[in-house]
């Protein structure tokens, strides 16, 4: 057994009346924090992605919201309900696809009529309060996943799914963590995650601060690794799932689903049931963000690519229900989804 | 009907007595060409990948021999057929997994017996025909593959199989160029190729060139792309083909098999005849070449990953032939190819 290193990466902070966010545009080379004074802020950090992972994006929103009551409070007290409409249009606008955004946002909102004065201690307990359960989800999250686990075997991981995209410990990376103290895991590959190369900037600062083996891969090479029959999991994440099992998740996942699915190797999915969307039908209905084409154009400012080439950027893929063995939330577990299985999971 | 503009940009030229070679290291940003004067900087620019692409190998490959000759019977005109066989070693292990390499040592090879004394004039012309039939080839390839689209679509390459990677025109790219011309491809779609960037520096300059509309993608969008199904085509090239039609290729080419098959999109190998090694009977018995970590792990020699944190970095990978639709050669198509119809078509 490994003696498990809880993660002390701390990506989101609420200090002083000011919401810290860990640049992670910046990472590994540089350690600094952004502060967050109004919404504005929070909502230029989540749609410049100084933040990014579909739980961490929730709880930087739920924080955002506050800053965003304190303000119109502050300006007007009598009207800051209808003022503040505005500002949570421009969170929910920051990032399209993960749900996670709106959701925090939606249950934020349910706290606006309970009180009759100065909104900001309740809903900063409430903001907390996202905060402190994401962590509980995920170690919860952790458990289920590494009890799929039938023999010690090496794993497959795509973008960050840790600390750094959530409140603490991950999602897919949480049951990675799990799995790993618990002698399960032989090795972690990490793709790098093109364009931003979340897999070797963050993923792969992560597990060395814990101690754990990480190898990075190209993409391209998800197929080959397979074909080696040494990994026996793809563990990812999900920025949004809809109501029949369908995943949004970071552009590539769909990929390594197909693959997976080709080389026998079985394909979990890792979310809260916050990033479960029963408006969604499908993954049809999920709007795909698209990103600059200088992502993949140029790298730190210096072009890559034939002046004249253009580049095709979207961030997210779906990847089908069919195509997913297992989706683990902390509610339980579902095999083979379906809507009939998501609804029970979410009714229990 | 688009005019078909014939690339004039040459990866290999013979002047002077001197093996230049353009520098695909510093493409797009820097035109400059590295002149080889003995065998030594020939198997250096190899390993190196100042030169790059299985067909263009084989050529530069076939001058080093020339170069190499010119050393030894300089040095001793009656021991050169002896004292070259360290050379062509050499040449031989400058990279293992592209068969044109050994190929056209082998065909130089054929000649040092016929000549009593200067054996420069006949192995210079037979080097000088090797280019030139590696062009004719193309087009032929070009040709033939063009008649294999039914309908004006979109496509998708991998890696960079055209001008810079063969004696000129291209293989895959010589089939897109081909059809281009034709007006059969709406849109040609690049993978990047990680972690080299051969897509985004050399196959999206050479289009630009060209005036080919070149829209380039991460890996990890290959599925999602397919998925819109406005590619119908994905058209690679090889660098071993095994006698069973297993195909060794740039890493990510097999994904990108297993998701057009998926898909139900057509998957096109184009490769000279000079690539099919019958000695190796399938793809297992193909040596993967594993190139430095760091190719991965940094980019412009900035570190990019963690501290601590590893790369697994095989260059090929090999497709198997059940998964391929079609192998265009100069010498004729095999569809669904077994080892029956690639004998056939190297007797033929």
């Amino acid at each position: 057994m490994h003696t498990e290193r809880f993660d002390t990466v701390r990506a989101i902070a609420w200090e002083d009346g000011v919401l810290k966010l860990l640049d992670q545009r910046r990472l590994p080379q540089v350690t600094e924090y952004i502060a967050c004074k109004d919404v504005e802020d929070v909502a230029a950090a989540i749609r410049d992605m100084v933040v990014r992972g579909a739980p961490a994006i929730g709880v930087t929103a739920a924080y955002g919201v506050v800053l965003a009551a304190q303000g119109r409070y502050r300006n007007a007290p009598d009207t800051w309900r209808q003022d503040i409409v505005i500002d949570l249009e421009l969170l929910a606008a920051a990032r399209p696809t993960a749900v996670n955004l709106c959701w925090a946002i939606e249950r934020m909102q349910r706290f606006f009529e309970a009180v009759d004065a100065d909104p900001n201690p309740l809903l900063l307990a409430e903001a907390r309060k996202i905060h402190e359960e994401d962590i509980a989800a995920n170690k919860a999250m952790g458990e289920l996943g590494k009890s799929l686990f039938t023999e010690r075997c090496a794993v497959l991981t795509h973008c960050n799914t840790g600390s750094l995209a959530t409140a603490g410990y991950g999602t897919a990376l949480g049951v990675i963590r799990s799995a790993y103290a618990a002698d399960l895991v032989s090795q972690v590959y990490a793709d790098e995650t093109r364009p931003w190369l979340q897999g070797s900037r963050l993923t792969a600062w992560e597990l060395v601060q814990d101690h754990i083996p990480v190898t990075l891969i190209a993409e391209g090479a998800d197929a080959y690794l397979m074909k080696q029959g040494e990994v026996k999991w793809v563990i990812v994440g999900a920025d949004r799932i809809a109501a029949n099992g369908d995943v949004a998740n970071k552009i590539g996942t769909y990929n390594a689903a197909v693959l997976a699915r080709y080389h026998g190797v079985k394909f979990m999915v890792v979310a809260p049931t916050s990033t479960i969307d029963m408006n969604t039908p499908d993954g049809t209905a999920i709007r795909i963000e698209m990103r600059a084409e200088d992502e993949l154009l140029k790298f730190s400012d210096q072009r890559i690519a034939a002046p004249g080439a253009h580049a095709w950027n979207p961030v997210f893929d779906v990847t089908p229900a069919e195509l997913i063995d297992v989706i683990v939330t902390e509610k339980g577990i579902v095999t083979a989804p379906t809507m009939v299985k998501m609804r029970a999971l979410l009714e229990q």
